[in-house]
């Protein structure tokens, strides 16, 4: 497919303006192929209101020209210097940078350039710049949605009592990959039993058990954009609390993807599940934020919480994932991943979320 | 195993002293594990002369009670305004940080701070705090070699003809994990044919084809510590000219092993493998350092390169990998990891690097 990269480009011109700046250098991964399509993992793009400059090392040469939409591409010997120099030639003395960068590396240029230069951190303002998908962007994140829901039904037959944990992690993780992911999202959850009261439970050892829930968080990443999604499910008959659980945390997540549309307060859509799950009585034991951005990156702006100052716009895609989390007892989590269109939202993951006894299948 | 963490401690209550600190803070997840044996993700230790105490948000703070070992355990609501209370009352004002953290993090710290604190960055000082492993981690990065030569053994029917780099790579991964892996030390090499010419060359779609060499670079983490090895092999009878640069790889590999010992310079142990490949008139080809430091990160200190520094130390780890790339041809890389013993050496990898026609076998 063929990007726009003038467009991404254009809005970081308005950024040099906004902050009076001569220069954005941007050396974070995610950032470059977003600006420029480069998906080494070394290299600096220099944007000035005239120009933009890549500057990589000699073992990304070949791929920097195949690759980057930039007026000019540079080899460097040295980072720092290579880029110093290429900001020297070019005029700049005010410059800004991603606050993400290490510290060390920010010391390293700031050290090496004139002392009158200087050096501005972006931050909000950078993690606006990936906030609406492009269709290209939402096509890639779709394959990688599909990738869950066919590497699913590839392991679906393993979670029965007696499998571990570790086992269903690395059997859906070596799933997604066979079929073409290009990696893990992240460590997936694998969260049995009581386990499920740990938001980040990891797989362990532990043996899945009848009569219990088991929660997965899992997703991977297909042409630089991610999937996460979460499924929890029944082995057997849980207790009836658990049960009655799941379905408040169902409903919470129902309710909370079906009032999104372009326009809508983030922090609401967050209280809408919030508040479901308090007036049940639970509102103690739903710990964390509603959702969080999905792209480049898979935990990416916009949050989606409480403390959200985004409202809803068309092309946003976020997790809309509440939970409840019993200490000692167990929990449920259930995620999907939400594309905000003009006419509303369209749920991008495609696994079914309603309850379900995986040994009665 | 038991760790003696106070020894670790004890190390970076040197550097307080030498840098006239009155504190230093760790957030980085293997300095982490390193100095007190904590393994999540979120977490700060603040260390004085008088007192380790370590702080982390609820999500970890059974985790925490477990394993870390230090005065006191604390959990924050917010890391930044937590450290900074805890940092207060213990009557900190000048205060060390990893130069690896994030610039924004950093920040935070600073404008949350009174003004008239200082903040350090430490780099140097922090790179060499891992640079002599211990018995315990020696056994573990023995383990993670260990993973390496049975899941290579495990994969190794599967190298022939018609095979794609990316298959290979993956069931190579799959083999380590099912047999104990945490994860994949980086994104495999497998550069067959002319893609050997790739220092980098991560696994592609490209099938193996008689008459020529691969070249895969792999390595896993068992027990937070990593494993790193490159061997290079012959389908059939590749090139006369690649055979030759095999043989020379080889025997500088071998050269630079055999002169490692305690008091060498690490530049002297780069500059017998350069040497020996300049004198056969490829030393334009051998364009990176010969190793570098394995442990807690799989690329740490020290770096093995003409412009290292140190000299090898008793309980340093560091890879020994010559290369040959000829642009368009194919290239050789042969990698161990050697520990620096009183005695001399000992060579941690096990599989056999000698000349191989896999397609015989």
């Amino acid at each position: 497919m063929t990007i726009d990269y003038s467009q991404r480009v254009s809005s970081i011109s308005g950024l040099l303006a906004a902050r009076e700046l001569d220069a954005i250098i941007l050396a974070g991964p995610e950032n470059l192929r977003y600006v420029c399509g480069f998906t080494g993992t070394s290299g600096v793009l220099v944007m000035t209101r005239g120009t933009t400059r890549f500057l990589t090392d000699a073992r990304y040469a070949t791929q920097a020209h195949a690759e980057v939409a930039a007026e000019r591409i540079d080899v460097y010997q040295q980072q720092v210097e290579g880029v110093i120099a290429e900001l020297a030639a070019l005029g700049a003395r005010r410059i800004g940078f991603e606050a993400a960068l290490a510290y060390a590396q920010v010391e390293a240029f700031r050290d090496k350039a004139p002392k009158t230069w200087q050096w501005v951190a972006l931050q909000e303002d950078l993690q606006t710049l990936r906030l609406h998908k492009t269709g290209d962007e939402i096509s890639a994140i779709e394959a990688a949605t599909q990738l869950n829901a066919e590497a699913f039904a590839d392991i679906r037959p393993l979670i029965r009592p007696g499998v571990s944990e570790r086992t269903l992690a690395l059997e859906l993780e070596f799933a997604l990959k066979r079929r073409g992911a290009e990696e893990k999202s992240f460590a997936f959850i694998v969260a049995s039993g009581e386990r499920g009261a740990l938001p980040h439970g990891v797989a362990s050892e532990r043996l899945l058990r009848s009569g219990e829930l088991v929660t997965i968080d899992f997703g991977c990443r297909f042409n630089g954009y991610h999937s996460d999604e979460t499924v929890t499910l029944a082995i057997g008959r849980p207790p009836q609390r658990l049960r009655e659980v799941f379905e408040l945390v169902l409903a919470a997540h129902d309710q909370a993807i079906a009032a999104v549309a372009p326009g809508v307060p983030l922090a609401e859509l967050d209280g809408i599940a919030r508040a479901m799950i308090a007036q049940a009585g639970y509102g103690e034991f739903f710990g964390h934020g509603l959702g969080h951005g999905v792209g480049l990156e898979v935990h990416e702006a916009p949050v989606v919480s409480p403390r959200s100052r985004l409202v809803a716009e068309e092309g946003m895609v976020f997790t809309v994932e509440p939970g409840i989390y019993l200490p000692e007892i167990g929990g449920v989590r259930i995620e999907d991943m939400v594309l905000v269109t003009a006419a509303g939202h369209r749920v991008l993951t495609s696994l079914s979320k309603a309850y379900q006894d995986v040994s009665s299948c």
